[in-house]
């Protein structure tokens, strides 16, 4: 017998009440301290519920207000509650009363007729900074500067002492140590000669792994962080390379080690050094016994010790910190436009030490101050939910409650391992099962948090997608149909695009070949063409996630904004008809194919077929059976 | 269509792995920082598990250790793993590998076939100072020092300005003011005149509401905490009662409200009266535009200001304050033998202050040095799961994961409310949803956190649990069952032995009445016998818990100490008969009834059936499937 037959599906349709954290249901998505934000939930005429409440924990004890009914349409009663934000975070959920279910709670998780804890609650995050605007819905690239592209200036540069050289066309060499020392040579002017190639893709952002100076071509290690590797053309080229970009309406992201330097940074020698124990920068780093910690006890990369103030100051508030110095300001042209941090999860953790939350707070402050138009995501591989309190990083890359759960989903069933770091093969599972899975870690995380986090189906640290599938460039669209169609901001890796290939980090870390026949020109017209389609989409972009189906082999979900309903259908196989009521989907019917074919609208129903894999959108306006919200009038003071 | 049949129960049986963080499956309950602990996981044959891996976060990056089989028994593969206490808390679950299943998790909610975030994995907390050993299995009964017992020294005594004298014949009233006013006389003399009920009743602990002097009959509006209320009978009224209950094997515990005090508090005295600006306690207050903030803005309850280090040093660490002053020190018969924290879930938090953990961590920390072996017990009406830590209370009473959940079982179905704050009645549930979101609670703080919990049926804030059941002796019986053969310590209210009634809290207060012959003396001997069962039985005080069936009106598991394991079966109702395979209760043909009866131990199963509410018992001495821990050998210090 095996394990038991547990159910791990949770209901999903539009039989059911929804609410989610976006515009079309919260009325202010960056709200301050005191301020009255209106929500608005749908609750099915027919589950015949009489009453709905909003259950919040204003400084810890349960409250209760009614919900007033504000609208019915054809299939859905909406009800308004207006919360108050009390507290820098405000959980709440519904209750709703009556009909045969007589009580059950409204969560991040769905419905539930026996109470649950409050992790999955719906949450409000008010704060003075809250994460920038643009960020919303970006389409992210990133880029490995040293596989990326080499420009002219780079055959002028001599090879250093750590590095074996190799030429563009060489093969990667993933065992050590020439994982970390093989250098071809790319630079910043090399994104510079190429920004075009992102412009035509639809990117929003060029996020760079590491350029400070280092011993290794990931330049995880950094020998410092107030100046740009000379090897990738110094601060000029970043200067050049983030002006260029804003000049074509990219952004531009670095990225930065949190957790610990390179074993070779001005800082470590000077506390490791002669006469070191008397150096400020000594309790820079953490010693036992007279030896310093490593990340993961790898001795090149010395971890930083953040219960000391002069540290982080020195990090985010010196004028040459990483903040202030690398940031772009207000008004000015050059500079970056956020960091997304490195081994965010474990930073400021050690022992007994724990100040972790304190350290993304500090970082997040300064950047409110400095640079308050910058996105800072922080690293987390397992389960970040209790790290995204809303008041440190604006979000996560979102493996736990994406990525893997896309895996679960699409990799190849026959193939072995794609571990991401445990002891045995990642499961193949069922829609049901993968689907709950992103509710689970994306229900304890704000609205706010989940929307300015990355998703991704690879990254320089995993496996490649094409690799992944085992080849199947129809589930290189059905992973990509997902990444692109989701809320958050969808991060790919260089070459994702034209179908690069590897089977785990260092072995994706390929040179970009720039030889367009090598392409894979099928794979490429896939991710132009999804990106089109969320650029061009409002709810792709900023709309909330309603579930519609999850079973097998199908997902089918919809993005709502107040101006855009889009109906998103992926199918990793064949698989009978979905049907879904055209009464639960208004206005259906004056939509057109954002993407894909298939979709069949009729009288009664709108038909979703899968002959294979694939993917479908379909848009449309919906004709308004929302609400309108008005504006609050003024913020609440007392309580 | 009600609003969908979410499947809201997991999976029990035996025919599933099992861990728990009982001593029959952990090595070292209070392990220090740094230390090793080996923890054993039982993984049924049946389910074809070829490897056992376990997974710990520790310093926030996931690291997977690999178990090694200790033993095979006729059902069971032993797995043992050796864990590091790296950081304070260790996270920890099972990653089983192989069979049908091919790659399951196991934590604390049970076994899951996709990826679960990280709250309800299994958790060590080490710490310096872990809750007293002495509270594990626990019989305590509250007493409202008003309502209990009236000595005879209470006749000497005035009525004060604020009070409405009422005879102890007198009904209750309930609504306000009397509510708070009506005062009749009990003392903690007359708690000492009836030790001897509390003894013959097998209780280990007395719990006191509030005795600090105040303006109410419930004195959570305290106006000193450095007196015990003269109505009470004084200090020494207290030191009486601490060495009376001491002599007979009993220890006491106290009720203190660090949210907030009285407005008649000498503190608040001095800070809102003339000149009060000026005065230090001024700032052991909350104010905003010239007003004090008060408890859910009842004006009497003006609530403290903990970010006033001066106050939490005056409370926690001066020697008048509430741990120094009022806690037994080792060696000396007198003093309490813990606090229980009034609005616990409340303290320190207000607006964007929320120095709530820090307030418990502080307390803790005093107690720790000055009263090591005294109990810590927070309120918590609700959630209570993220305020568990480890490091701050002990435990909490467990309203959300034992009472409300005991409550949605056992219910009457006809009557009203029983709301418990909410805007409508608790649903009546089904033992499969009821036993969920008890796992879905208790497995989200550490074992040792739910052993130092209180488990409660009732208190003097809710409905007393004979009016609940609507007067239905059997289900009092049913719900007393729970109630003291599940892990924590069990609280129950005076009166609920002798069938006391009360609809809501206030009017629950009733006088304890001393003539014998208008109690239900079969609810006694329920009592009784129940807590007879508990006190001899190793397994119900120490004992890991297993379960095994949860379905409809039963409810059936087992409690597995090293030395004994105890088979529990509760009906609400009448039902099919439960069979459980013989083969996974070694030793079960040698065991007893250690209450009620209709257990049948046949020759490959044993049968329980119930014609109706009803409890039962069966304890053995399992002949050992299981291994002995050899204690690891020293603590290792790097990582």
């Amino acid at each position: 017998m095996p394990l038991s037959p547990v159910p791990d599906s949770r209901a999903v349709g539009l039989h059911l009440p929804h609410h989610d954290g976006s515009r079309r249901y919260v009325s202010n998505l960056a709200p301050r301290l005191g301020d009255l934000v209106d929500v608005l939930v749908r609750v099915p005429l027919e589950s015949e519920v009489e009453r709905v409440h909003v259950r919040t924990t204003p400084d810890g004890e349960t409250e209760f207000a009614p919900g007033r009914l504000v609208r019915t349409t054809a299939t859905d009663a909406w009800w308004r509650v207006r919360l108050t934000c009390h507290n820098p975070v405000t959980n709440y959920r519904f209750l709703l009363v009556g009909g045969p279910a007589k009580y059950a709670w409204l969560n991040g998780t769905g419905v539930h007729h026996r109470d649950v804890p409050d992790a999955s609650d719906f949450r409000l995050v008010a704060h003075d900074s809250p994460p920038p605007a643009w960020a919303e819905g970006a389409v992210v690239y990133q880029i490995f500067p040293d596989r990326f592209a080499r420009s002219a200036r780079a055959d002028r540069r001599e090879t250093p002492d750590w590095a074996q050289p190799a030429r563009w066309t060489d093969p990667v060499d993933p065992r050590p140590p020439a994982a970390s020392s093989q250098l071809y040579g790319g630079d910043l002017d090399g994104v510079v000669d190429h920004l075009e190639h992102l412009v035509s893709l639809g990117v929003d952002v060029v996020y760079l792994t590491p350029f400070f100076p280092a011993r290794s071509n990931h330049r995880y290690d950094a020998s410092s962080f107030e100046q740009v590797d000379p090897l990738l053309g110094g601060d000029r080229a970043l200067r050049r390379l983030t002006t260029a970009a804003h000049e074509r309406g990219l952004r531009v992201m670095g990225d930065f080690t949190t957790n610990h330097t390179g074993d070779a940074h001005e800082w470590f020698l000077a506390a490791a050094g002669p006469g070191g124990r008397q150096t400020p920068e000594r309790d820079y780093y953490i010693w036992e016994n007279g030896s310093y910690v490593a990340w993961l006890g790898v001795p090149s990369l010395p971890k930083l010790n953040h219960r000391n103030e002069a540290l982080r100051h020195r990090i985010f508030d010196h004028p040459r910190g990483v903040v202030r110095r690398w940031l772009g300001r207000p008004g000015r042209r050059e500079g970056l436009d956020g960091w997304r941090v490195d081994v965010a999860n474990m930073t400021g953790r050690w022992r007994a030490t724990d100040v972790n939350h304190d350290v993304a707070r500090q970082m997040r402050a300064s950047m409110a101050r400095h640079a308050p138009e910058a996105l800072l995501v922080g690293e987390h591989f397992h389960d970040y939910t209790v790290d995204l309190p809303g008041d440190g990083w604006h979000g996560v890359m979102n493996y736990a409650g994406f990525c893997k759960p896309v895996w679960n989903w699409v990799r190849d069933t026959a193939g072995d391992p794609m571990t991401m770091g445990a002891p045995a093969p990642l499961p193949v599972l069922e829609a049901g099962a993968v689907v709950e899975t992103m509710r689970d870690f994306t229900s304890r995380i704000s609205w706010q948090s989940l929307v300015h986090s990355f998703n991704l189906v690879g990254s320089h640290d995993v496996t490649r997608l094409r690799t992944l599938v085992d080849h199947d460039p129809r589930l290189v669209e059905v992973a990509a149909g997902l990444l692109f169609t989701m809320p958050s901001l969808a991060m790919f890796t260089y070459g994702d695009e034209i179908g690069m290939e590897g089977a785990f980090g260092e072995d994706g870390r390929r040179p970009m070949p720039w030889d367009e026949s090598t392409w894979d020109h099928g794979i490429l017209d896939v991710y132009r063409a999804l990106i089109a389609a969320r650029r061009s989409s409002d709810a792709l972009r900023h709309g909330g996630l309603r579930w519609v189906h999850a079973d097998g082999d199908a997902i089918v979900f919809l993005r709502e904004s107040p101006t855009e309903t889009a109906l998103v259908h992926v199918a990793r196989a064949a698989h009978e008809p979905v049907t879904v009521p055209v009464r639960h989907l208004a206005g259906v019917e004056t939509g057109r194919a954002a993407y894909g074919s298939g979709v069949r609208v009729g009288k009664r129903a709108v038909t979703l077929k899968a002959s294979g894999p694939g993917v479908r959108i379909w848009s449309w306006a919906p004709t308004d059976d929302g609400v309108r919200f008005r504006t609050p009038r003024a913020r609440r003071t007392g309580r």
